[in-house]
Order: structure tokens, then C-alpha cells, then sequence
């Protein structure tokens, strides 16, 4: 197949205002007044971010939505994004993989409200390798950060942890998924688009190395100490009942793509009621205080020794 | 090495205002009063877009260039960009390398006046893949496109062809480069940034896909037909030694990275001030005139046929 002809049949009809229409050599997006670009990019790889006989739909629902996080992390909404396919020459990618692989970008395009810009399209000697740039905007200088919090904060997350490290054991035989959620969670993260922490949370980032290890970067970059519970963790009934077998897994497995956030106590009020209206759990797991490190306390008030701190890209 | 020693080491000095030292999920980018974004794409896979034994900082280089090659043809000036690295477990891509790659980056970013916003790595199971989305700005519809031309309009093309092309024979040992010219112009192209050439040509684009093909794009877009007339077409003088054994490889070969551009005959003279003011030669090799297709003429007007049409992404 010709590259330009297999752009125009799959991504072609995804293009929105702005990319003119996959036929030029690149896209404009213009942005409302008093707002800024925020930018996010994320890499996905056969064998490594995906498995080869994973939906293509779901494969394409959770490069944008691992994208999407990332936004929701920095409290902007999505506006467009860029994307890049290198396609090995191997049959199982072929025309009706890719119909499927457009249909699932299509639907959550749709969903997330937003559009395919523009992107770039080449051959892999192996691996397909998947990537998008995603841009969304803030109103200037609303982007959230993970720099902020600060001693006496408490430490938030959103919805339930643990499901999509379980749900890739599930996919690798390890483990059943009695009634598919666990999988469903690893192949089709939730982004937490659509909340508006500015003026609220001190600090936020998305869970996508696993929990301890993203506490790490946040009371790195905010120059803190995080004390987490054990025993707060929101855990969904799928996954408490693999919690003895599979705790490193749960707590360190990432893929989560919730929010963390740190909330001083004076906005813990607001915090609540904000993620009430939106529909979205949100729990406080622990607290912010002086000196550096992520701890894990047990019921007993005992720190958890883990044999490793969450995922490595390379 | 982990990730996030691995980018603090080779990216973070190269990150800029809105990228927040990289410390983020992801980054910030303002736009002047006015302006609008201009966006594009473009991957490099090991093994079909570069050579594992090319120099690491000409790999870098190369990757930065092709993508300011196509803010040049839409008249847009870079202000930041997007890096994906996903990374083989192979030691020849070590640290050595990748100080290389990142001293490649610097150079390009100090001389073209941008930085890096933010990026991904990932490990890749077996080529090194390398993405760049850039990211520039134009006043607000000045962003050159390729559906402009019209009947009666001349096509003209920056610098000289072919050498690139060439260039990459000679790296495959198939040809000789006595003084190095042409395997320079394979690895580090001319991006024609900071030509203003909105209000003068009807349309441009950049020559990435070989001359024929890419005349083939505009034609289609603007939906006229192009006739180029072989003995006009610009060639440096190593090039045209090799005219008679490689004609295909020179007119079709790509990776060329000059701008073609199609331009009213009452704005020439314009164009070749313009062009004269910044130094960049600029040669009229054809015309613009109903119908639809390419085709190139010989010295005695009769139409040239080629085996293939330029170069095919997979």
C-alpha cells in the first residue's frame, strides 16, 4: 500500500479544523485569547507498551487516552494531536487492523472532544511503534505542576489503583479476570479530563509508573516528604481480592493514569465537592511533610519494604 | 541506565522556556498576539531513514532539519519541539552516543533560534526510532499552502537537487564523493527557514519525496498540471558528473529539503529579491498550467519517462 493513499482512507476523514485536510506539509491550530499551549507526547511499542494481539481499537483508545492523562495531569483540556505510525511489513497490520485502529481514535475523538492535526507515517523494520503529541490549553499560568506542595498538604488520588498492572497479568495468562474489568482497565485507561483543580490542589501529576514511584517525583520536585497508608489506598473489590498475592504489583505497577494530587487542608472541602460534581472518586492517601522520600506506612504504622519502586522505560 | 537519569543528563540542558526543565508531564508554550501555530511531524527509523554508522550529531541534525524543512514551507519560523526517543537495547547506542546526539540537537536549536519542549523515551525492542513534532508560529493565514497555483504560474526551486540522493549512494559505497559534498548534504540538509514568502507565491512545499513526486503533490492539491524542463533544473557541479549514469536517482531520489513553490509571473521579481536579500538561490524550472499530472521535458521538448515515481514511505 502507498503511504499517501493509506493516510487519506484511514486518518484523512479524522482530520479536524486546522489540519487541512492531511495535505500540506503540516497543520495550524490557533488558540483562544489568554490561553497557552500544553503539550504532551507518549510513545507506545509493540511487545513493550502493548501486546500484538490486543484490539487494534483499544490499542488506539490507549495512546490517546495515556496522552489525554497527561493533560488532565496539567489541568487543560485536549485541542488536537499529532501522530505517528511506523508500520512494519507484517500482515497482521493490515487494512482492517488499521480500519479498527481508526475507529477507536474516531471514538474517542469524538468523546474527549478533539481532533487529529497532522502527523507522519513510515515503515519499522519490526515493531510497530505508535506515538502522538497531544496539545490542549490552559488559561495562561493555570497549568498545574508537580512543584507545589507543601508540608501539611494531603496526598489525593483519584478513582482506584492497581487495576491495569492485575489486568496485564490477566492478558499474560498469570492471573483471572473473572468478569473482564482488570483487562478492561490495562487496555482502556480512564483520563481524568475534565476537572478544574487550579486555585484548589498545590501539586498534580497522572499515575502511569505506579504509585510510590510517581509520589517519588512529586515530593522530589516540591522538595518534600510524602507519607502514604497502606490501608487508604482505594483499591476496587477486583483487586483487593489479589491484594495478599499481588501487592507489589497493585501498589507499584502503574498504568493507572489517576490523578495525584496534593491538596492543602483548607481546600480539601473544596477538592471533595469539585470531584463530586464531576462524578470522580477521590481519596486521601496520605500527607506532605518536611525532608525527601516516599514512605508507605502499614495498619500498624510499620513502613513496607518493596523489592523494586515501579516501572522502568529502559 | 534509568529514564529519568538518562534525560536529566542529555535533555534537560537543552530544554527551554514552557518545558519546565522537563520536570513535568508535560510542558507550556505561549503564542505571540496574532499568531498561530504551526505544526508538523516526522520520524527517522534506523535502517531506512538513517544509517546505524552515521554520525550520532548529523543523526540529530537530520532529524531537527527535516522537520524545519517543513515550517520553511509554510512559512513559519520554529519556536520549540516534541523529541520521542525509543531506544534498542544495543550497546551501540550508549552514552557516548547520546552526548553526541544531544551536542547535534544544541547546535541545530542555537542555530535555528528554538528548544526543546518536552518529548518521551522509550526502550525499543530492536531499531532506534526517533521522532521530532515541531512546533512554530506564523501571523495568523499567512501559513503557506500547496493549493494555491494557477495557470500561468512558474515553478521555481531553492538551491540544487540531487545531491542528498547521491549523497546516499555514496555512503552505500556505490559511488564516489571525492570532496565528502554529496554524504554532507545527505546528513545535514539546509532547512530554508527565514524566507517571508507569504504574499508572493501562490503555493509551496518542501522537496522531501524526490522532485517529480513531490511537483505530483502540488499539482493534485492545487489541481493543475506541472510541466519541468530538464535542462533547468539546478545542479551543483559534483552532481551533474554523475548526471548521466544516475538521472532517476537525481530528479527522483528526495531528501533534497529545498522549497518548491509556484509564483505568479508578476511577482518573480519579488520572489528573487526576496530570495537574493537572504542568499538562497532560487531557479525556474517549469510552469503551471491546466489539466493535471507532471511531466518533465528533455532539451528537445519530448517528455521524460521514469521507472518509478520517488520515494515510497512503505
Amino acid at each position: 500500500m502507498g503511504e499517501f493513499d493509506f493516510i487519506a482512507r484511514h486518518f484523512r476523514p479524522l482530520a479536524g479544523a486546522g489540519a487541512m485536510e492531511l495535505r500540506n506539509d503540516g497543520a495550524v491550530m490557533n488558540l483562544p485569547a489568554g490561553e497557552e499551549l500544553v503539550l504532551s507526547s507518549d510513545t507506545m511499542v509493540e511487545g513493550l507498551h502493548f501486546l500484538p494481539d490486543d484490539p487494534a481499537k483499544t490499542i488506539a483508545q490507549k495512546l490517546l487516552r495515556c496522552n489525554l492523562s497527561d493533560l488532565a495531569a496539567m489541568g487543560s483540556r485536549p485541542r488536537g494531536y499529532m501522530l505517528n505510525v511506523s508500520v512494519p511489513p507484517n500482515r497482521h497490520y493490515d487494512e482492517s487492523w488499521f480500519t479498527d485502529f481508526a475507529a477507536g481514535l474516531a471514538e474517542d475523538q469524538k468523546k474527549f472532544e478533539f481532533h487529529l492535526l497532522g502527523g507522519d507515517t513510515t515503515g519499522s523494520p519490526s515493531p510497530l511503534v505508535l506515538g502522538v503529541t497531544i496539545l490542549g490549553s490552559v488559561r495562561q499560568g493555570e497549568a498545574l505542576r508537580r512543584d507545589g506542595s507543601h508540608e501539611g498538604d494531603g496526598v489525593w488520588v483519584t478513582g482506584s489503583l492497581g487495576r491495569a498492572a492485575l489486568g496485564l497479568q490477566a492478558r499474560l495468562g498469570q492471573l483471572k479476570d473473572e468478569d473482564g474489568s482488570l483487562t478492561l482497565a490495562y487496555r482502556v485507561p480512564t483520563p481524568r479530563i475534565g476537572l478544574s483543580l487550579y486555585g484548589i490542589v498545590s501539586a498534580a501529576m497522572d499515575i502511569s509508573d505506579g504509585l510510590i514511584q510517581d509520589c517519588g517525583h512529586l515530593a522530589e520536585e516540591s522538595g518534600v516528604a510524602i507519607t502514604l497508608y497502606e490501608d487508604k489506598v482505594p483499591l476496587s473489590p477486583a483487586v483487593r481480592q489479589h491484594l495478599s498475592h499481588h501487592k507489589e504489583r497493585i501498589l507499584l505497577g502503574g498504568d493507572d493514569y489517576e490523578l495525584l494530587v496534593t491538596c492543602p487542608p483548607e481546600k480539601e472541602a473544596a477538592l471533595q465537592a469539585h470531584c463530586a460534581t464531576h462524578a470522580v472518586p477521590i481519596t486521601r492517601i496520605g500527607e506532605v511533610s518536611k525532608g525527601a522520600g516516599v514512605r508507605m506506612l502499614n495498619h500498624a504504622g510499620k513502613p513496607l519494604h518493596f523489592s523494586r519502586i515501579g516501572w522502568q522505560h529502559f
